[in-house]
């Protein structure tokens, strides 16, 4: 099933804007997820990979990183999946967004890897998992729209 | 990503029941699963697939499959992936579901792919995608949560 | 808070389209929701009652309503409200829908309440509840996103 | 039917911990609520209103409130509404949270008034609207489901 949604959204395309770019709009246009320093791994046509390092201050009671925290990830991963198929459009904006959080996620680095399930003309919906960075066990899943601007 | 997902619930273990089981607990139990006749194609530990044959009924004016269809088979999809990791526990309740509509089905044979992202001692988490039987790319996207009976 | 949405929406002004009009858009439209029975009640600028008369087939094991009987009922209410400010406007598509099942309904006719909670240029979003007719306490919640068609 | 549901959660019993315990909680707890100044304005038996002070770091380009600060007021005023009818029980976790958007916010203080709409053995589920501090429109509506811990 996924390599079915990986191989009809791939087609050997390369990401519409470089990770540099994205990096900087992430930084400049969500000022949480700068704070907490949401990194750009890499880009491909559809699809996404970020890093949320970790720092004590992510951790709740109990000694797993808050759900605000993994919220920021999510959304600024779908974004980025988004955009590689579309370019620096910074006015794509979200409509909606569900999460499902799958296990306590302990303390160290998460990764999340975002994924484009279909790009229309005037919505784009895309999900994503997180896991941590050392156990590719799926921590928190997201799926959500956004809004494209008007295209020619 | 899904290859982690998909290889960390699997460990080569065999579904807890049989597709003719699986089967039975939807016609029974969903009539409205029984009354659009979905089927229930192979079952693995963790994953589900079934088929939404095509009736003229199904569809909506402009020729396209009914929503309520969709979420019909999705809902029967996840039930039968997390009952694969529990066997027939009919008691299973779903808690929450959310649909994304991707494209406008079109008239034909639907195919629903679910795999359970986790399962908790008392909740399981599960998506499913739906695809036409004739081309790979996604319809729908549903993820959900079922509340799980006691268990020792 | 409600009363804050209801009467932002609500302006004193009258629904788009009638009783009986919208009852025809469900009934054409939406085979399942014409094959369950759901009735449309009344229509207000941005609000919708529906209903959907017990039926022996609507149950599952346990004596309660199937889920795919709630969510049909639900996805066709809030599709009411979304076109009591739009008019006959069948073209109008769900783009996402959330539900959560709260308790389980006992047999009996159940109610459905929707409103829209913002009405953009190409996207409407309204939420739903549903009770037992005979009960206030919610039985289930849905809230969902339509795709409008282009207006002038 | 709002009324219907504050009503039948009401009971005219008071909440189950005072604000400034759950402003504790909320401080102690969710790091990135207490970094954007969540604050809790009230609580009765089943409800939470919280506030978000205006700070232009919240601003994205545009000059509207970026959606992650949103997500963390809302899971945040969820969370609040569950534990005024539990008392103070950190361990309530979130399983899901949908969210949508409805308008861009403008910069200023935003309000989070929340509702518990089902409180179970083993699950609360809530919402919560958002709105600017001067304006009665919902700007964001966010739904989700809280695991409770195991009671007596």
């Amino acid at each position: 099933m996924s390599d079915g949604i990986s191989k009809s959204m791939a087609h050997q395309r390369h990401a519409k804007l470089a990770v540099a770019e994205m990096q900087a709009l992430v930084t400049d246009g969500v000022p949480l997820a700068a704070y907490l320093g949401c990194r750009v791994l890499s880009l491909d046509y559809g699809t996404a990979s970020l890093c949320l390092p970790f720092r004590p201050e992510l951790l709740r009671p109990g000694g797993t990183i808050s759900g605000p925290a993994m919220m920021t990830l999510a959304d600024v991963a779908i974004w980025s999946a988004v955009l590689s198929m579309l370019g620096p459009v910074a006015l794509a904006v979200t409509t909606d967004l569900t999460f499902h959080f799958l296990k306590k996620p302990p303390p160290g680095d998460l990764l999340a890897h975002a994924r484009t399930l279909q790009l229309g003309r005037r919505l784009a919906i895309a999900d994503c998992t997180i896991t941590a960075a050392s156990d590719p066990r799926p921590l928190a899943h997201a799926v959500g729209t956004y809004a494209l601007p008007e295209r020619d």
